[in-house]
C-alpha cells in the first residue's frame, strides 16, 4: 500500500479552487450573456468593445433592429414569465419546506434510536478495535446534512430558473441577428448553469467534509455515513422539483396546444393564447428548474455513494485523505475539461447556419470525452495509490489504480455512446423519427403506435452499455467501482446541460449505476451478505418493487390529466366568450391559466411524493431490510422502464419536427401530430424524469436508513 | 409418513375419467350451440323438443325472424369469416411448424450433449443411489414431449376458432329472440371451447406421463424432466399464436375503425367497410385461437412445474403415484366444478335484462372459488399423505396436507379478487370508466393519457394479492407451494374463459405465480442454490432481463403499425376508388385486406418470436445459469408491466362504453374515444398478452435446457 502522487494538502486547496473556477467562469458567461441589452438604450450604443466582439454586432442598426416597441415587448413577455415563476417556486419552497423538515425530524429521531439516543462512544461497525462517535451525533450531522442537500438543490434549481428567463428575452433579440448569434447566447446561458450546478455541488459537499471532519476526527466511517444525509435532501427536493414543476409544465402546455393548436389553428406560444405565460413559466419551473435540481441530486447521490464505500474500504480505514477524496477529485477534473470544451463552441468555431447545430453540440460530446479521459489518468495517476482494497460484502477486494481508471472510463464512454444512438433515434435526420412522422399521415393512433414501439426501440442499445459498464466496473472495483462509473458519466454534465436532449437521457441511464451503486452501499451498512431472489421476502420485495413506477406514474399522470382538462376548459371559455381575442384586440386573461397550474401542482405533488418518501420507511421498518433490498433491486432493474419513459419523447420528436413537412398547419396529419406530441408530453417530462428521481431517491433513502433498519426493522415478521 | 386415502389405481382411473367427463360436457354444449339452424329448414322447423325448450323460440315465426335472406346472410358471412380464419390457421401453422421441427432438433441435440450422447444408465442426480436412465434417452422423451404439447396446442386454439365461428351466426340469430337466448348461446359456446381445452390439455398429460412411465419405470426423476417438454411446446405455439394472430386481428381492427369509424362515419362491422371480413377473421384467429393455445400453454406450464419440484420432492423419491398427481387431480377437479357452475348460468336462472349479464358472471365467479375451496379440500384430504417433505433448493422441507391446501386456496381466491378489481377498474358503472369517458370531452391526448394512468393504477391491488400469494405459499410449501397456487388460480379456467374481460387479466396475475414457480424448477434443475443480484453476472441479468419486454413491444407495436399503415391506405383507396361504395351499392374488395393482414402477420411473427426462443439458448450457452437467473427473475417481476400493458385496455373500456354516450357518433368526443380505443388496442390485443407468454415461455424453456447450461453453459466466463 504506497501513498497517492498528491499529497492531502494539495488534495485540500486543488478540489475548492477548482470548483471556484467553475463559478468565476459560470459568472464570466453570465456576464457576456448581460451584454445584451433588453432595455431600450436612449444614451445610445455603449462604447466598451468586448474581445469576442459580440456587442459590434449589437449596436448596428440593420434591418429595423432594436426598434423600441420589439425591445419593449420582449422585456415585458421576460418579466411576465419571470414573476410567474418567481412567484411559482417560492410557493413550491413554502410547501416542501414544511415536508423537509417533518423528514428532518423523523431522521434525527430514527438513526438517533439506534443505540437509544445514548451520547456514549460505541466501537466501530467494520473496525471493532476503534471507538467511533455516538449514533445520536450521526443523526444529527446526518440531518444537518440533509437539510444542507436540500438547500443546494433548491439554491440550484432557482438560480437555473433565474438565468433562463434571463436568457430568454436576450436569445430571442440575438435571434434577429443569426443563428451564430443566438446559439452562442443560448449556449452561453445553459453553461451558466451546468457550471453553476457541478461547482456549486461540489463546494459546498467539500465544505461540509470538511467541518463534519473537525467534530469526527478519526471517524471517518461516522463522518461519511452522515454525509449521505446530503444526498437524500439533494434527491427529495429534486423530487419534489419535477414533481410539481412537472405537472405544472405540462397541465398548461397540454391545454395551451390541444386548444391553440388543434381547434384554433394558431401557432405555438402566440400571445393570443390565454395559457401562454403559464406555459413559458411551466418551461422554466418545470424544465430547467426541475432538471438543475435533479442533476444536482444524481451527482450529489453518486459522490456520496462512492465515498462511503471508500470509508469503509483502505482509503478509510488508512485515513487517505487524497484517495478518499477521489470522486471529489474527478469531479474537479470535469469542471475544468468541461470549461475548455466549452470554449470550442463559444470562442474556437463559429456556427452559420441551423444544421451546423447538431453537429457542433456532437462535437462538444465528443471533445469532452476525450479530453476527460485524459483529466480521469492523470487524477488515477496523481490521486489513487498504485494498489489499495476495497470492502466488497464483507471482505475487502485488491485493486489498481489503472482498474479504477478504466471503470471512470467505462462510464464515460457509455455515456457517449448513449449520447449518439439517443441522437440517432431522435433526430429527423434518421428514418426513426421520418418513420414516426410518416405514421401521422393516417392518424394520431397509428403516431402513438409508433412512437411507443420506437421509444421502447430507443432503450435497447443504451441497456448494453449500461450492463457491460457495470459489469466491468463491479469486476474491477465491487460496488466502488459502479458508483465511479456513474460519476464518469456525470463527469462532463456541465457540458451535457448545454445540450438538453442528450443529458436527461444519459443521466436516466446513468440511474442505473447511479442506482447499482447505493444498492451496493446500502446493503454493506445494513449489514446483508446476499441478496437472495430464491427467499420470499426478497422476491415479493421484487415483486412489489417492479410496481411501484407504475403506481408513481397513474398518479403523475392522472394529475396531469385532470389539470390539463380545467385548463383546456378555460382556455375555451376565454377563446368563447372575450370577444376580439383571436383577432389580437383583446388580451386574454393569462392569470387565470397560471393559477390553474400553480394550484394543481402544490395540491397534486404531495401524493406522490410522499409515496415515495415514506415506501422505504415502512417497508423497512415493517418488513426488513431483505424485503426493502428486493424492492430496491426491481426498481434498479426496471429504470429500464424509466428510461422507455424519457424515451417516449420520440413520439414527441417524430410528431413535432418531421411530421410538420407533411402538411400545413391545421391538416390532418400536422392534428395527429400535435396529439401525439400532447400525450408523449407528460410521459417525457412528468413520469419519466420523476421516476428516475423515484428510484435514485429510495436507494439513497434506504442507505440513510440502513442503521436504523438493521436495528429495529421488520416488525412484520418478529411478531 | 403416511399413503394418501386414495389409492394409485383409484387415481389412475378417476383422472381420465374426469377429464372424459369434461370432453363429453363441452360436446353436449356443442350439440345444443348447433340446434340453432343458420340454414333456412324447407321442410318446416324440427318436432324435437329439446328438455331447456330453446328451440321451441326458434320457430316460432314472429316478426319476421327466419326470413330467408337474413338467415342466408348470416350464413354467408359466417362462413367467410370461418374459412378466412381456417385458411390464415393452416398458413400459420405451416410456418411455425417448420420451426418447430427445428426447433426439436435443437432440444435433442443439446440435451443429449449433456452426457456426451451416451446410451449408458447414469446415477441420478438427486439420490446418487438409484441408476437413472441416460440423459440422451430424456432428451428424445423431452422432445416427443415437446412436440406432443406443440400439437395439443394447436388442437386447442384451432377447435376453439371452429367453435367460435360455428357459434358466432348463431348467437346473432338467437339475440334477435332477446338478450336470455343470445347471452346462452354465447355462454354455451365459451363452454364448449373452455372444458375442451381443460379437459383436452389434461388427458394428454396424463396419457404421456403413462406412457413415458413404461420406458422410465422407477426413474421418476428422468420422467417429469421428460415432460416438461410439454409445458414448453405448449408455450412456444401459444407465443406464435398470440404474436401471429395478435398482429393479424389488430391491422385489420385499426384500419376499419380508423378510416371506417373515424373518416366515414360508418358502424363498426358495416359490411360496406373493405377491412371488415378481415377484422372479424382476426377476432377468431388473434383473441379466441390466440387465447385457447395461450391459457392450454398455462395449464400445462404451472402443471409441469409442480410435477418436476414433485418429481424430487418424497412424492417421487417414495414413488408416491396418486400424491405425484395432486395437480393433475385438482385440475380433475376443477371440471367437475365448473361443471356445476356452467349449469347455473344455463340452467338454474335465467338472464332477463342486458344488465343482468354483469351480475351473472360475477355469480359465476364466486360460485366456481367457492365450489373449488371445498373441492381442494377433498382432494388434498383423499389425494395426500398427512405429511410429507418438498425439495426446497437443497434441503427437504416437511409440509403437511393442510398447509397445501391452503396453498392451492390462497391462489384460488387471489384470483378471485383479481378478477372483482379487474370489472371495478374495467366495467362503466363505477368512476374510473367514467373518467376515462369523460376526458374524452377535451380529445384523443387526454383520454389516452387518462387510460394510461387508469391502467397503471388498476394493478396496484393485484400485484399484492400476487405477493401475499407467493408469499404465503412459500413459506408453507416452498416452490411446489407456489406451483399449486398457480394451479389453484387456474383451476377454474373452464368457467374463466367463459368470461374473456376476466380470463386474460387473471391468467396474466397468476403469470407471476407460475413464473415464479418455474423458475424455481429451473434453479434446482440447474443446481444453482442462491440467485444473489448482488453478484454482478445476477445484476447484469436482472438489467438486461429488464429491458426485454420492452424490446419485444417494440418489435410487436411496430409490426401492428406498419400492417394497420397498409390496412388505412388500402380501405381509404377502396372507398376513393370504387363507386356507390358508401351507398351500400357495390361490394367492397374485402380479399385484398384479407391479404394484407394475413402477409403482415406471417412475416412479422418470426422475429419477436425468435427473441424469445432464442434468448434463454444464447444467454445460458454464453453466460450461463447465474445471469440466466438473473433475466428470469427481472421478467417475473417486470411481469407487473406485462399485466399493465394488458390493463391498457382500460383505455378502450373507457373508450369505447361510456364515452359514446357523451356525443352521438362522429362527435368530436366520439371520434376521440375511437383514437383512443385504437391506440390501447395493440397494447391490449397484441403485446399485452404475448408479453405474459414471453415471461413463462423463457422460463419454461430454461427449465427444458436447464441440464444442458448446467453442463455446457457460460462459455464467455470460461476463457
Amino acid at each position: 500500500m504506497t501513498s497517492p502522487l498528491l499529497s492531502g494538502l494539495a488534495t485540500e486547496i486543488i478540489i475548492p479552487i477548482c470548483a471556484v473556477i467553475g463559478i468565476v467562469f459560470s459568472l464570466l458567461q453570465w456576464l457576456l450573456v448581460s451584454r445584451v441589452k433588453v432595455t431600450p438604450d436612449p444614451n445610445g450604443p455603449p462604447s466598451n468593445k468586448n474581445k469576442n466582439g459580440y456587442d459590434d454586432y449589437l449596436i448596428e442598426e440593420e434591418e429595423g433592429m432594436n426598434k423600441h416597441d420589439v425591445v419593449v415587448k420582449c422585456a415585458e413577455i421576460q418579466n411576465a414569465i419571470s414573476e410567474g415563476a418567481t412567484s411559482f417556486l417560492f410557493t413550491e419552497y413554502q410547501y416542501v419546506g414544511v415536508f423537509m423538515v417533518v423528514f428532518a425530524i423523523l431522521i434525527f429521531l430514527f438513526l438517533g434510536s439506534v443505540e437509544g439516543f445514548s451520547t456514549k462512544s460505541q466501537r466501530c461497525t467494520y473496525d471493532r478495535a476503534r471507538m467511533c462517535k455516538p449514533a445520536l451525533a450521526t443523526a444529527g450531522f446526518s440531518t444537518i446534512a440533509f437539510l444542507l442537500g436540500a438547500i443546494t438543490s433548491i439554491v440550484s434549481g432557482f438560480l437555473g430558473m433565474k438565468i433562463a428567463t434571463y436568457a430568454n428575452a436576450r436569445t430571442t433579440l440575438e435571434a434577429r441577428k443569426g443563428v451564430g448569434k443566438a446559439f452562442i447566447t443560448a449556449f452561453r446561458s445553459g453553461a451558466v448553469m451546468g457550471f453553476l450546478l457541478a461547482a456549486n455541488g461540489l463546494l459546498v459537499l467539500y465544505i461540509a467534509i470538511n467541518l463534519f471532519k473537525i467534530y469526527y476526527g478519526d471517524d471517518w466511517e461516522g463522518l461519511f455515513e452522515a454525509i449521505t444525509g446530503y444526498g437524500l435532501g439533494g434527491s427529495s427536493m429534486a423530487l419534489f422539483g419535477r414533481v410539481g414543476g412537472g405537472i405544472y409544465t405540462k397541465a398548461a402546455d397540454v391545454g395551451a396546444d390541444l386548444v391553440g393548436k388543434v381547434e384554433r389553428n394558431i401557432p405555438e406560444d402566440d400571445p393570443r393564447n390565454p395559457a401562454v405565460i403559464a406555459d413559458n413559466v411551466g418551461d422554466n419551473v418545470g424544465d430547467i428548474a426541475g432538471m438543475g435540481s435533479d442533476l444536482f441530486g444524481s451527482y450529489a447521490e453518486s459522490s456520496c455513494a462512492a465515498l462511503v464505500v471508500a470509508s469503509i474500504s483502505s482509503f478509510g480505514i488508512d485515513h487517505d485523505f487524497t484517495a478518499m477524496c477521489y470522486p471529489l477529485l474527478v469531479s474537479s477534473m470535469g469542471i475544468l475539461v468541461c470549461l475548455i470544451t466549452t470554449l470550442f463552441a463559444t470562442d474556437f468555431f463559429e456556427i452559420k447556419a441551423v444544421h451546423e447545430i447538431q453537429t457542433a453540440l456532437k462535437k462538444q460530446l465528443i471533445i469532452s470525452t476525450v479530453l476527460m479521459t485524459i483529466g480521469i489518468a492523470i487524477v488515477s495517476w496523481l490521486g489513487l495509490p498504485t494498489s489499495f482494497t476495497i470492502f466488497n460484502f464483507g471482505s475487502q477486494k485488491v485493486v489498481h489504480n489503472w482498474q479504477l481508471f478504466l471503470c471512470v472510463c467505462v462510464g464515460l464512454w457509455a455515456g457517449l455512446i448513449i449520447g449518439f444512438v439517443t441522437e440517432y433515434y431522435t433526430s429527423n435526420a434518421y428514418s426513426p423519427v421520418q418513420d414516426v412522422a410518416d405514421s401521422c399521415r393516417t392518424g394520431a393512433a397509428t403516431n402513438v403506435i409508433f412512437g411507443l414501439a420506437l421509444g421502447y426501440k430507443s432503450v435497447i442499445i443504451p441497456i448494453f452499455a449500461i450492463a457491460i459498464s457495470i459489469y466491468v466496473s463491479f469486476r474491477f472495483a465491487a460496488m466502488y467501482g459502479i458508483a465511479m462509473a456513474a460519476l464518469g458519466m456525470l463527469s462532463t454534465i456541465a457540458t451535457g446541460l448545454a445540450i438538453d436532449a442528450y443529458g436527461p437521457i444519459s443521466d436516466n441511464a446513468g440511474g442505473i449505476a447511479e442506482m447499482a451503486a447505493l444498492f451496493g452501499a446500502f446493503v454493506s451498512r445494513a449489514g446483508i451478505q446476499t441478496v437472495d431472489v430464491l427467499t420470499p421476502k426478497v422476491f415479493i420485495g421484487l415483486v412489489v418493487g417492479a410496481m411501484l413506477p407504475y403506481w408513481f406514474s397513474a398518479m403523475t399522470m392522472k394529475s396531469v390529466g385532470s389539470a390539463a382538462l380545467k385548463m383546456v376548459e378555460e382556455v375555451r371559455r376565454q377563446f368563447n366568450t372575450i370577444p376580439g381575442l383571436m383577432e389580437g384586440l383583446a388580451k386574454p386573461d393569462y392569470t387565470t391559466c397560471v393559477k390553474i397550474s400553480t394550484d394543481a401542482s402544490i395540491k397534486e405533488m404531495i401524493p406522490p411524493g410522499a409515496l415515495v418518501m415514506l415506501t422505504p420507511l415502512i417497508v423497512g421498518i415493517l418488513f426488513g431490510v431483505e424485503t426493502l433490498s428486493g424492492i430496491l433491486a426491481a426498481i434498479s432493474a426496471s429504470n429500464t422502464g424509466g428510461a422507455w419513459d424519457n424515451a417516449k419523447k420520440y413520439i414527441e420528436a417524430g410528431a413535432s419536427e418531421h411530421a410538420r413537412t407533411l402538411g400545413p398547419k391545421g391538416s390532418e396529419p400536422h392534428k395527429a401530430a400535435v396529439i401525439g406530441d400532447t400525450i408523449g408530453d407528460p410521459l417525457k417530462d412528468t413520469s419519466g424524469p420523476s421516476l428516475n428521481i423515484l428510484i435514485k431517491l429510495m436507494a439513497v433513502e434506504s442507505l440513510v436508513f440502513a442503521p436504523f433498519f438493521a436495528a429495529h426493522g421488520g416488525l412484520l415478521f418478529k411478531i
